[in-house]
């Protein structure tokens, strides 16, 4: 398969992936919505479902839609990213180049469709959690800390689920995320995706965004490095650990 | 297959959407119901398993239930609406037909089971609220670009599960229906399907309900177009994008 | 297969879900448990999933668990009511013998595993709405219409269910169960089948809960009548309507 | 297979389903984190997929991830606990020290995820019902009869799961332990499983946790005997009614 339907596919799936996930954050968090302070539980499924519909999108290229994904994959020591994608250093950087600007794309739509409740929503910081993900106590260790237990928890898992007989599919991983984030979402929001923060905080910046304030800047490297160290520890346990089938 | 039969098995399954959909919505508004205040997250997974039941009700069609999805299967060039219903005039003239027929059916049998919690409920635009979408803030354009959004991501979803090896059948559009209420319904309710939108729109128009206030026609358009737009670029976009398996 | 066997199925399959459908009103309703005040929706989910696992444990007789379904295959004019087991007087009497008293049983169970919670609760309807349904507004034709438009949706998507292929197979009647209670639930909370509701308001009747009040008998036939309407209706608009494969 | 792959399998396994289904309750109950007061229903669904990711990763041992399923089967009379591993003294005992072990782990790597919010939590009780569990009405006999009750519901499905057709696999008994959760978790806070409950316990006792208080050992053994008393049992009336295909 050609590089550029691996960049096309990943960019659709991390778009529909942003523009869902980063939504459901919109519909809790800004003024005005009908889903209105609707409860962590409905922000879970949100992202749940985010990464459901995504991973149907991208099935071409295998749908890592997270460059810890990709990352976990190769440090596993894999030959194929998706079947007819070999590991390479252009294949990784395409991955990693689709996933972060598909990630843009998305929360651009995401803020499109939430246009009028930006506009009304008096508070900053709202509005820039719509699009990245901020620490309920700031700590850079133990924010690291956080993010890459969640990001191993998800690259281990997909790893798994690669070796089990189930007709689940995307669902699987759909769960998984929903998991994480009720579980191990409550200190930082659960970035446990370089793509998933990093683009729509780039977005954020780059949008015309009435009222917006700060995209944190002095953040922004913890959701990337932590899943990044949580993506690769995944996929080295998982290559030397007999228990996951290859 | 006969069109008699498509027409039947629309008429059912859109019914049985409108019946469960516009139903939850009626549980968590009206007056004196189990479920009152039952939450924004409740009122997803009733549209989310509304349309699991329809699709599987009208399996024999193909169970498109909404014109928009019709539309983006015309514009994407498919030759079959459903295993031996070919693609023209008449078919496409009987989908919409039975969708917005059935649409109306189910809204009324709707408001039989909820009878009382209708003469029970004071305000007129919560009854409304039960039948048809209405913006959070009204606006043309804006209300427009959400409802395009959603419908685009419902749309394009359905076209690329059909190229994905999956167990999972109906419960896949359910679960995105689920995602894109939590996280594109904020702004104006997520019509996303113009049958769903103004059948019991009309059911509410023709129906007996005591103290009901007016119908929204001047809103009535937007979830009609907005959809079939959104429709119809996801399908014209999935023809011409190569990561979606024909 | 014996009887024998068909009996012991579906009581041990009714006995499951009325220890976790019960269970799950205790949870939301008695005072002091863990989940006192969770909501609607976590009903709902308790009821889908006590189904679910019903199923599972009744599979060898087909897993009705409910005289409207055995009711809805007999009027709908199957020869059997699982593989071996003929639609005759005799295989009708054990369903709904066992139905019956396997939902007594286990909402025995249900009090036992919420003793104290029975003991420190103090409002006698509170109890009684643990075991059996009762209407928000009360109404006889109304609540029996309720009953029977919320039977008539499950036991059309059970026969429809039977058709369509797809790996889901207890958690699409499920899905159904979860889908009727949030959206046709509010108005009489949803019986939608008769042993279920007569079966533990006859354990309400029996056991020595301490403080209870009435039975209430007075309203006991409708979610008796009504599913069972409700469920014929079904069994016959399947059998003539030619959208339902056989 | 090697009871060291075994010992690896549900050690991994169970330290999964701590690591997140504690974390949902640490998410829930701490001062300051995302998901703080998300309610019972969130944290039902986060021990379901506690679960459900155990079972993928533990696929290979047969993923007991609890000593009252291993028993279970034991007394049910199964031959082998997972393809290739004989039931006999010394796996018996492998699965029970992996799946305590597992457990303390997980519980350690949850309080990382989650350390700077038990520092900040004023309430000592707090601290260790995330470990725990605790009843609600403290009393030895009923404490144990709701023990044993949701344990035997637990052990009996997954004992028919094995002889239904269905591709739903981990998810099914994920669902199981929300329904557990939802419906039978009220009392006593659905220990369910001996290695759940006493590992997170001794991690309570041996990790440096800021201002915590008694790990409460006057209760510990009844989410200990509860549930394995519940698993024999299952595992016995598996053995002797014939509904259970074997």
């Amino acid at each position: 398969m050609s590089l550029g339907i691996v960049f096309l596919s990943e960019l659709f799936g991390t778009a529909i992936l942003t523009l869902l996930g980063c939504g459901v954050v919109a519909n809790v968090a800004l003024k005005g919505t009908k889903g209105n302070n609707g409860g962590f539980l409905m922000v879970t499924w949100g992202w749940g479902i985010a990464v459901f519909a995504g991973v149907f999108v991208a099935v071409k290229s295998g749908a890592h839609l997270n460059p810890a994904v990709t990352l976990g994959l190769l440090i596993n020591g894999k030959v194929e990213y998706a079947p007819g994608v070999a590991v390479d250093f252009a294949s990784t950087v395409t991955y990693f180049g689709a996933q972060l600007l598909g990630a843009i794309l998305g929360a651009g739509f995401m803020w499109a469709a939430h246009k009028q409740h930006f506009d009304a929503e008096p508070e900053p910081a709202n509005k820039l959690g719509v699009f990245a993900t901020g620490p309920a106590i700031r700590s850079t260790p133990w924010n690291l800390v956080t993010e890459i237990i969640g990001t191993f928890v998800l690259v281990f898992g997909i790893l798994t689920f690669g070796g089990t007989p189930s007709g689940l599919g995307p669902l699987a991983v759909a769960l998984l995320v929903v998991g994480i984030g009720v579980s191990l979402g409550g200190p930082t929001g659960y970035a446990i995706n370089p793509a998933r923060d990093l683009g729509p905080r780039i977005a954020h910046a780059l949008l015309p965004i009435k009222g917006k304030g700060s995209s944190d800047w002095g953040y922004s490297w913890i959701p990337v490095v932590g899943p990044l160290v949580g993506g690769a520890l995944a996929g080295g346990v998982a290559a030397v650990v007999p228990i996951v089938a290859s």
